[in-house]
């Protein structure tokens, strides 16, 4: 039987409780595979109590207890007994966002859980005691030994998945930073974790030029000619069924979607645009090319939202649901 | 009544003729105002064969001639009488359909026709008989006395509007090409277009950042502070419903767009990465600014599928669907 899904709580002033309590009470009607809490009981009641759902608690000592429990009440890995207010982050719950990450890719790391299910943190309040990673894609890299060029960012929802080659950068930096290598290292870690974790036996891999109409022969910029066609080129030798560069605009239709498994793009708008306006709210975020599986809802901690009940559960559902799917094909090969 | 729209017949070896003729023929079916093509019978009728369609033609002189012949023919004013082959363009189809851009914008400007749309034609073929414009859009423009800057590209479907205010340049020109005076002057005539011609009595527009989320306080580029802001401000102190810089990518979600009439987004795949996504094939390009209506489908020459029956003519049937209505509003005023 495969192990739990383990899901940080992220920051307990965050909307990461309530949503990992609000995912539990949806369990049974969408299907979701069992899962525990790293993080706080007494935090994740209260979030509970305040969206005004009724999620009972069982405090876990390892996840091998998951199992007999889940069924009746969530059940939580409890790290620290907590006061907090939603809305008004601390230092102490930073502390515990950091140490709950640390625990459950621990825990996930030792196979004890199957896929680790990230809540969303402040990576400000963080800094703050003491976290030093960009985000947790690259703290949760570096706890598996990876580099952070080697862990690819993929967003994935029903409609479309997009890799974004480059991410959170001015868009003016963009052209200098893109490489052919970065491409084909990217896409390549790409088409091998859709093949390991999707069941995606020879992925089809759509790359987007950078330019309007991918340079159009050199009148709109030469990057496509020079960067990414080569990428696309030596991809292609390697046996990898990438093609492009394509015309960025016309390749996220309906009828193009048909023609490819994951679409690769140039920078973050180009991957995200598309994605959001087909599939907004059912994103998930996954880090391609770890030793293990880790999804995250595709947003923030939304401060504001904590403890009104606004914060939709869709993304939590979604990234639980995916990273179940990809661990029952870890634990099937 | 309102005077028949003129359809330029752009490059008679390219899509163009026969996608003028499929629209009369599902004009009664579509709801079409009269409309009549300037060029070639000739051409016309032999799309039109082409194509496995049948189209009577008739020829008019002048477009007082529409009214009598539309219901039972396609009204087409005849330029030349050419030989042509679909696929395979030539000086000679190239000077027609220059003429034939000429002769319709003419007929609009006098109020002889309605509105204007115009086939589409290969730049590159008509810059050999001594077409000096980057395209139609610009030629259009100075025929009515107005300059390039003040020529306003919309791409608009059933689902979103969006203005690009930078348009076919590479991406690495872009953050310098873009000025707050840009953004204002195009935002400007936007608004006004919508409100005389869209029947939008103050418009909401949505102004994108030109950096990953807005820029994020600086942290991903200056831009959008520096350079967006500034013009949405003077845009709101002058009265306009302008909002942003937003975040790109969680504009275009069904949700978002119920918040806005029109999207002005800072480069050309910004614009068109989401309109084509969710309107892929019913999307019109518009000119805003002119003293006259303009529209065209949005699509090429399409040399490779001319006389295989393949083209779509719904961006066609939307281009004389948007004229018509965009006609009428203007005679009601």
């Amino acid at each position: 039987m495969t192990a739990p899904l383990a899901i940080s709580i992220g920051d307990p002033a965050g909307v990461g409780p309530e949503l990992a309590a609000a995912a539990w009470a949806l369990s049974d009607a969408e299907g979701l595979p069992p899962f525990f809490v790293v993080g706080s009981a007494r935090v994740v009641e209260e979030a509970a109590r305040r969206r005004g759902i009724t999620v009972p608690v069982c405090t876990i000592k390892a996840p091998d207890e998951v199992a007999d429990c889940f069924a009746g009440a969530l059940p939580v890995l409890d790290l620290a007994d907590l006061p907090y207010t939603p809305g008004e982050p601390d230092d102490a719950g930073a502390s515990l966002a950091l140490n709950a990450l640390a625990a459950a890719t621990g825990l996930v790391r030792s196979g004890a859980a199957s896929a680790l299910v990230t809540g969303p943190i402040a990576k400000s309040r963080l800094a703050r005691v003491g976290f030093d990673h960009p985000g947790q894609t690259e703290f949760v890299a570096e706890a598996c030994g990876v580099t952070a060029e080697n862990a690819v960012m993929m967003l994935a929802g029903p409609s479309l998945k997009v890799v974004p080659i480059t991410v959170h950068v001015a868009l003016r930096l963009v052209p200098d930073m893109l490489t052919t290598e970065l491409i084909r290292n990217r896409t390549a870690i790409t088409a091998a974790a859709l093949a390991r974790d999707y069941g995606i036996a020879r992925p089809r891999l759509a790359v987007a030029g950078l330019n309007p109409h991918a340079g159009e022969d050199g009148r709109m910029g030469s990057e496509d000619a020079d960067i990414v066609a080569p990428a696309v080129a030596m991809l292609r030798a390697a046996g990898i069924d990438a093609f492009g560069p394509l015309p960025p605009d016309t390749m996220f239709h309906d009828e193009a979607r048909a023609g490819y498994d994951a679409a690769i793009c140039m920078y973050h708008d180009q991957a995200l645009i598309p994605m959001k306006a087909l599939d907004f709210d059912e994103g998930v975020n996954v880090t391609l090319g770890l030793p293990i599986i880790r999804t995250s809802p595709d947003h923030g901690t939304a401060f504001s939202l904590a403890g009104t009940g606004k914060a939709r559960v869709g993304p939590t559902i979604a990234a639980l649901r995916m990273a179940g799917e990809c661990a029952a094909r870890r634990a099937l090969a």
